[in-house]
């Protein structure tokens, strides 16, 4: 006889149109007969201990197939990173009470598959595990990728971080610092602008909020102009940017979370900076960039081990929590990486 | 006893604040006091033959010191392309009876000074003169320069080119034929359209006036999508041809004439693109390449002489024709490049 459980979910009402509000996903409960990967399917089950807030979740909200990956099915828990323990596994490679990053469902138990983005996690790497969706995740490599790769930078240029304080943007800064680069960041409150000049070293910070005219923002803390600005929000920000370029500047189209997929309401107009200024501007994920994951790993954990990077987490607490948590993100109220913690082990 | 020569000119009347007009330049007719180059000056005293017309100069219009290139002086002839006969020269590397191409000025005689795109044309080339200004000069070489090293193209992929029956169009069309690429340009009139599939071997054109829905007519002539897209216009191509990029596409951002140096007033709204689809979009101009303009010449000469390559011209007699001509561009009213022929030696 098997042991049935209870599995709370996150669930997917149905396909969005507009914005997304905390009521298009509701908390449900089914029954799992058994806490096993079944014979022959070569499937994971586990123990989702932490869940990932990501703004390209949003985008999987609506019933739109053009993106590079396709929507929720609605009545189906949402899909995202996560944090998990293997409760049993049909996978050789996988042993009960492995610890594992990737893909995974906003349940309390899951059924996974092996994927590109699976991991087993190091338990010698000695770093909360909630980092493994952060700092050592996702929004950690894409960071590293989008700044080593995509903006090549040189010690002594200038960096713009839009949403600096986020999942991504607080990792580019510290990068760029550990770099030689002057680094100023723009986020959403007063509070992480603090928490961007005296915690995470950046050179400035401002909040947009606050600026009037962001041409004249720019102007102020980048008198010389921006070598690279890596942009994780798009719209204004990003067309004021354009105007402050310097010659061969880049740009690292990394997120437009002022967007969510919809296209731009108000418009970009002054890529004409392209031109005078010969910038290059690239879009990229960190998914192309998966061979220099395990460099990642080694370059990240030996300077936060070092004491020279650190990580702000908004660890939000259970399943209950996680529809506000991740529509909270929408509106900057978020402080840093926003986590969901389903369960501690 | 020195001879005085009238020297007609074309002038800048004052600066423009919109769309430039034709009455915005005037002819003049002004007095040399000789037709020598002043002892000391290092200077050469040219007759102009042909002068080119090219979209970049309507920024020098405007009182606008951000461009890469400083506004012209109004009063004074407008600075320009041009194909020139050295007279006098007070410079050891020019001697009377030179032939020149290089930055002149609007007017019959001019003195110039040597500066980074002055050459000296040689005969042996047996190219018609005014080939210079485009096929072989700035246009045709920003064509070589953007299609090579901005698209780093491969053979097999699909080209958008628009403005494609103009002075840099036609070329990169061309090139990209060549290449082995396919190639579709889109343009303002019937008669370019027959020119771009009928003279110029492009595999497919259309007249973007007769498109209701710029999307649609990109779907239609690239169902698998655009690797690289030549821009010479910005606005609603660019942001349609963003729709249709595809997977590590390449933009090459050469132009904006719908915009003439203005912000878009209408916006680009789907950079979002650049991400999903991993894109690179660049802005270059030639001038950053000109380490490799002698390999152009020989690339370009060497097809033209076998008859792989064709260049239309649109060649307005006259300076009184001048003003005409050159606003002309602004509504596409020239057929391939355009350029005023002042005198024929």
């Amino acid at each position: 006889m098997m042991a049935t459980a209870t599995n709370k979910q996150v669930v997917l009402k149905g396909y969005v149109d507009g914005t997304p509000k905390e009521t298009d996903l509701e908390l449900k409960q089914s029954i799992l007969s058994s806490l096993t990967a079944p014979e022959g399917s070569s499937a994971l089950l586990v123990k989702n201990l932490f869940l990932s807030c990501d703004p390209y979740m949003f985008r999987r909200m609506r019933q739109f197939y053009g993106s590079y990956i396709p929507p929720f099915v609605p009545g189906q828990p949402i899909e995202g990173f996560g944090v998990a323990r293997v409760i049993d596994s049909d996978d050789p490679e996988f042993q009960p009470g492995d610890l594992i990053s990737g893909t995974t469902r906003w349940e309390e138990y899951s059924l996974i598959r092996k994927h590109e983005q699976l991991r087993k996690i190091d338990p010698q790497l000695d770093v909360p595990l909630s980092y493994h969706l952060g700092l050592l995740g996702m929004p950690g490599f894409t960071a590293h990728a989008g700044f080593y790769e995509v903006c090549s930078p040189r010690k002594g240029e200038t960096v713009l971080v839009s949403a600096a304080s986020g999942a991504v943007g607080q990792l580019v800064g510290q990068l760029a610092r550990l770099h030689g680069c002057y680094v100023v960041g723009s986020a959403g409150s007063s509070k992480k602008v603090d928490l961007l000049k005296n915690k995470l070293k950046f050179d400035e910070a401002f909040n947009y909020k606050d600026e009037r005219d962001l041409n004249a923002a720019l102007k102020r803390y980048f008198p010389q102009g921006i070598d690279i600005y890596f942009d994780n929000v798009g719209g204004e920000m990003l067309d004021a940017a354009l105007l402050n370029m310097r010659m061969n500047g880049r740009i690292a189209v990394c997120g437009m979370v002022s967007q969510h997929g919809h296209s731009d309401p108000r418009g970009i107009h002054n890529l004409y900076n392209l031109i005078s200024k010969r910038v290059k501007m690239q879009g990229f994920l960190q998914s192309d960039y998966l061979n220099l994951f395990p460099k990642f790993v080694d370059h990240v954990v030996d300077h936060y081990r070092k004491g020279n990077i650190t990580y702000i987490e908004d660890l939000s607490e259970g399943l209950e929590s996680a529809p506000a948590a991740f529509i909270g993100l929408l509106s900057g109220k978020n402080v840093g990486k926003q986590v969901i913690c389903v369960a501690r082990e």
